[in-house]
């Protein structure tokens, strides 16, 4: 790294997308040059190799759990990313930039149905052979309304976690519209923009809506998310160790703090895992090690591990710092691991951001 | 239930359905009365209502992982399924009865580009900032190949599970195309009958292709999963503990096994917990109830609780069953794991299908 140079930061784009938004809280643009990529693969790709020396990638949000494609990248079946591992964490807040349907601004003429019939309008067609229970409870009840009727609109774009955050609004006005499928919110605010019918909308960031303002798209609802709480947590990669992370420059007396000793409990690792398809007691066993160690697992999740049927990654996370670790706990633990696991590997520490 | 009712199993619908085959496959319609519904959430609600005996649902996939909206119900977090829990789990080879790309048959004029113009065709519009890194391995080759060209397919149709599990296929020969969730394969595959252009396929069963051939259906490719060894397994929900399990039915001596002791390791159990947001040790110490009582954990999944962010709802697999339990290990171990868990609920115990 030169003084020239600025350091490339890679993420999940394109441009407005949430995860850009998450890079600029901690990535500022006259320190680092930032770089969009289109898929989760692609920050895990152009991280390995070097062309970034960081990659942020979405890993869970607080609504609709972990983010499967991140995890199976983690997974490294292939062994594509040896170097890898977690720097940082992010969390960003999307309770104050909430996802908005979008709608063209150039409408064909529409035609706006009595309330009387839009319950019918919005019901899928070609239902007869299956029964639809009576609601027991009424269901729960989203958090905003649209500020214009939706009946015209026949499919919305979004990216599979923000449909997962927004069943409610989706369920209580979209019901049976199309929901399509693509690789970000802001990719779903430019298809809207570009479908001429006027009959498009999208789920996005308002900071993606703002971006497409003068180009005919409009807001049809704000704060359409299940959950006022809604968050999503990013992970900062690296492949080379010796990069500081983005904590590391939070400091002000220049020293490297990955030396320093840190509280355990402000500190976290991930590790991933393996236990033999044939012994199902092995789980356990890994699992007590961190037990043994009085090291606060904070989280388990899994993915299949496509070596076997129903054999499984297992990603733990918990607290404690590989190299801010005066006590030598999670150097030890990581030791215990690899005798009972399969397969085992550190995927990184960083310092717990969770406020 | 009379001797003249058949009692109702409902699974998720439509007719031809992966669940509807791993329903037939334990539920012979001469003794039972199938009935397709619409959603995960229809199965719950129609056998905790009582209008049906039993409910069918897909709970995982040896490639995708989680059924994440079955998961979903499970956790509960209304309190609507109070009597529901798991009575017996069916595995499904979809080896044998691989998804199937369709079209129509009364396709419009088609324009078949040849092979050179074929990536730019297919490659998605508008991705000018963002760096797409060069592959440092060849991709994983699909199983097999399509038996025409696929360059009119403008849209495929699918449930997002389905899409998962063939993610080689959809990379090699329909990359950038628009992908479409849908509520079943079935129903993709209807859509695609139904839709004049041609330029839509679906990834579906072989069964619903075969039901839709007279239809002008035709089938592009077979065997597209990933993966041979693709199976999924379905949990069989019941609201009525008396009403006896469908593995119950295939003894012969009409004693209610149940009751019979059976081997620890045949049998299994789910179990849902969540722990305290503020002591995340609470987590390894449930954990380790189980290596207490000597009954292995086969896997761990977790969701949101949707409490508070980033608070899970954990679901553990173990072996052992509530009732056919002489040593009350199992009974043990749930008292146990109330002691140190916020909440928690069996969800089931029943016989182990896995070969």
């Amino acid at each position: 790294m030169t003084a020239i140079k600025k350091p490339v930061v890679c993420f999940l784009g394109p441009v407005a997308s949430y995860t850009h938004q998450a890079t600029l809280d901690r990535f500022p643009e006259d320190k680092y040059e930032l770089l969009p990529v289109v898929t989760i693969k692609d920050v895990f790709d152009t991280t390995q190799s070097g062309r970034a020396t960081y990659g942020v990638v979405p890993f869970e949000n607080s609504t609709n759990g972990s983010v499967v494609f991140t995890l199976d990248h983690f997974a490294d079946r292939q062994g594509l990313y040896p170097d890898l591992s977690v720097c940082a964490e992010i969390y960003l807040d999307v309770h104050h930039s909430t996802p908005l349907a979008l709608r063209q601004h150039r409408p064909p003429p529409a035609i706006f149905f009595p309330p009387s019939l839009l319950a019918s309008a919005t019901t899928p067609p070609r239902r007869a052979n299956a029964l639809r229970p009576p609601r027991t409870r009424p269901p729960q009840e989203p958090r905003s309304r649209p500020l214009v009727p939706l009946t015209r609109i026949e499919r919305i774009y979004s990216h599979p976690q923000a449909f997962g955050q927004c069943t409610r609004f989706l369920s209580a006005y979209l019901k049976g519209v199309e929901t399509v499928d693509v690789s970000s919110t802001s990719r779903a605010a430019e298809l809207v923009r570009d479908d001429p019918s006027g009959t498009s909308a999208a789920i996005s960031s308002a900071a993606a809506a703002r971006l497409l303002r003068d180009q005919g798209v409009e807001v049809l609802a704000h704060n359409i998310e299940d959950r006022e709480d809604n968050t999503t947590r990013f992970f900062v990669l690296r492949a080379d160790s010796r990069a500081p992370g983005p904590d590391d420059l939070l400091l002000d007396d220049g020293s490297s703090p990955e030396q320093q000793p840190r509280d355990q409990q402000k500190t976290k690792s991930l590790l991933s895992f393996t236990v033999p398809h044939t012994a199902p007691g092995a789980l356990a066993d890994v699992l007590s090690c961190f037990r043994a160690a009085g090291l606060n697992l904070t989280s388990i999740a899994s993915r299949p591990s496509l070596e076997a049927p129903f054999q499984y990654v297992f990603f733990v996370e918990f607290e404690g710092h590989l190299s801010a670790d005066p006590e030598g706990k999670v150097a030890r633990v990581l030791e215990q691991v690899k005798q009972v696991a399969q397969g085992s590997r550190w995927l990184g520490s960083w310092v717990n951001q969770r406020r």
